[in-house]
């Protein structure tokens, strides 16, 4: 565990509602010395592919002893389990809907335990709101110093994550999708860098929506107005983008949208 | 006092300007660790029930002790008088406009004073911006350690919340508004669950703007597409819902908005 | 230093991605005890001007010893200097394009380095993230003590900030510019009180946009409904108003638009 114990939270709860501030204060009135950091909680309602891409992006960022709280679950109330999971050193808490399948995917050191223990709960339980009243202080339990195995048993048929590598459709052509929308309307692909880096030396085509790009350029600044080209994210994931120009607004396109790549 | 000290902030100055910023240094520079907690910002502006009912929805969640600022504040630079209160174990401080009214709504346990003594201000309160000037570095020295009786003396006759409860309107018709609009458009009525719970029982019909629900779920997802019903909000009021739709966009109402209920 | 070490982000980020969590997971990683407190990640995307403002009205708020980290960078992986300065007690950390030009204006008692020195970046340091891999880091460590002379030499010749001062266009005339527009729709001008404060006592004309604004008046509750007029903005700057109404709609203004003043 890190010291002071940090927490970082994830949602698609949105920064107008009272949603995130309940959470924090369920964690805090558990664990006060607790040091809280959002992630984001503008995650598009119920994509759980842009969140799990989020995390995917930020965690590894953090010290070893993080402990991540994931809340985009559109089953919140159904029989979907909540899990506590260990991996890389970090801890991971949320529903079982796929979000952690980018933080797992190619590994094998990780740990999943269905959380059943109902003391770590609030004393009520609502239908709607387990991010307040299990997740929070699930967390801020094992904050305190509650040992992961106290939380329920371990698991291992996690739900997969959909959509999260781009499928080849032909000899030369691939589909993948968009995994989010940045601020300045760059398009980040399901697209990973390390799979088509040599688009810095061939010939290809990727067209999102109203969009094809026909170049790569390893800056921003490098592209002429106006021109839709590729570009190494900084997440390693190839991004569709206009210098200084809203990409997505022009392709029309927005997360989960196919995005079809072939080489010329 | 929590410790560290807790202090949560609750506006309508949103997020894009250095309002909140300002205010967070005004604590800082008097109580340099505190942890300081965002409620939210993005109050409707001016919506001093919005602001009430989100305040009544996450006060609790957090630990005795906790320090409560919050400014939604239309008569900045008038003469409506600075409050800081104790209820309930927390402190509460902001403007006497009924902002506070959900919190002591059914209480006796509380003391209200009117913050007077400017030795706990900056050196220059500005007529516009109380939140930093006046507000936060009253709150940073309380949560320093300096005693309630100093800033002021008790007060009794608070501002009344406007819209708080719903009015019955004949013998089976209620008429109520609109608290606030969720980020995924549920619509929060002022119907409280304990008032209104034979919902799940009776027939009724719930009105509010172009929507009509004649449906109670326990559950989101039991709900069909498209169709509008009931749902026991995690805070306790009656919302009205569209499974994963927006309901306040299809019923065209906000905060604010009238609700009408009857039962058949 | 500060007591936690205190560290502000001001960025162009937005809140919707990862990349202000992946900058204070940066922090964080190598300085676990800082408290980090957002400015604002809502700058206009790529406004220098508006960073320069919003910064300009925060950094005296905080207690001496913080450390401002300004990310407001269209040039990222060209060849602009990442800064550290040092001015007023406070430290800020940005790239070199103007942004620091509102706290330094009038100042000398600052003092600016370039920073060159790796071993206080992330071990890869990518084309388009300097935030995340070269600017938190950078705060971080010297939060932790590292001195600032570690980070680099002196340099001189900041790059100044463009729009900062209203130009006198003739006699009795200026032509300056919108600095932001806030929450409410106040437009924010460069008209900065103290040359201007006898719109009190003279008559005068403010042309913004589509509006013209001939009264001043001290409290937004003085204006009639629908009555533009100038107010004494809590940062000092003269700012158009509408009571209770959206002055930058009416106007249609924004950011950088032009603002006219004369003497009658």
């Amino acid at each position: 565990m890190t010291k002071p114990p940090l927490i970082t939270l994830l949602t698609d709860f949105g920064l107008r509602d009272h949603y995130v501030a309940a959470m924090k204060g369920s964690v805090l009135s558990i664990c006060p010395d607790a040091s809280l950091v959002d992630v984001t909680h503008e995650i598009t309602p119920y994509s759980i592919t842009e969140a799990a891409y989020t995390l995917s992006q930020t965690w590894s960022c953090f010290p070893a002893g993080t402990i991540h709280i994931v809340v985009v679950d559109p089953g919140v109330g159904s029989a979907r389990r909540p899990l506590l999971i260990e991996a890389g050193g970090h801890f991971f808490i949320g529903p079982d809907n796929g979000v952690f399948g980018m933080v797992l995917a190619g590994r094998t050191d990780w740990t999943a335990r269905q959380i059943t223990d109902a003391r770590y709960f609030r004393p009520e339980v609502s239908q709607t709101f387990h991010g307040r009243d299990l997740f929070a202080p699930v967390a801020a339990h094992l904050a305190t110093g509650v040992m992961s195995s106290q939380f329920g048993d371990t698991c291992q048929d996690l739900v997969p994550l959909e959509n999260a590598n781009p499928v080849q459709t032909g000899p030369h052509t691939w589909q993948g999708t968009v995994l989010t929308v940045d601020r300045f309307g760059n398009i980040i692909t399901s697209f990973s860098w390390n799979d088509f880096a040599n688009i810095a030396a061939r010939r290809f085509e990727m067209r999102a929506g109203e969009l094809i790009a026909c170049r790569y350029y390893p800056h921003y600044d490098e592209a002429g107005p106006g021109e839709p080209f590729l570009l190494r994210g900084s997440g390693d994931y190839v991004e569709v983008s206009l210098n200084q120009g809203d990409a997505a607004r022009a392709a029309q396109v927005r997360t989960g949208s196919p995005v079809k790549f072939r080489w010329i």
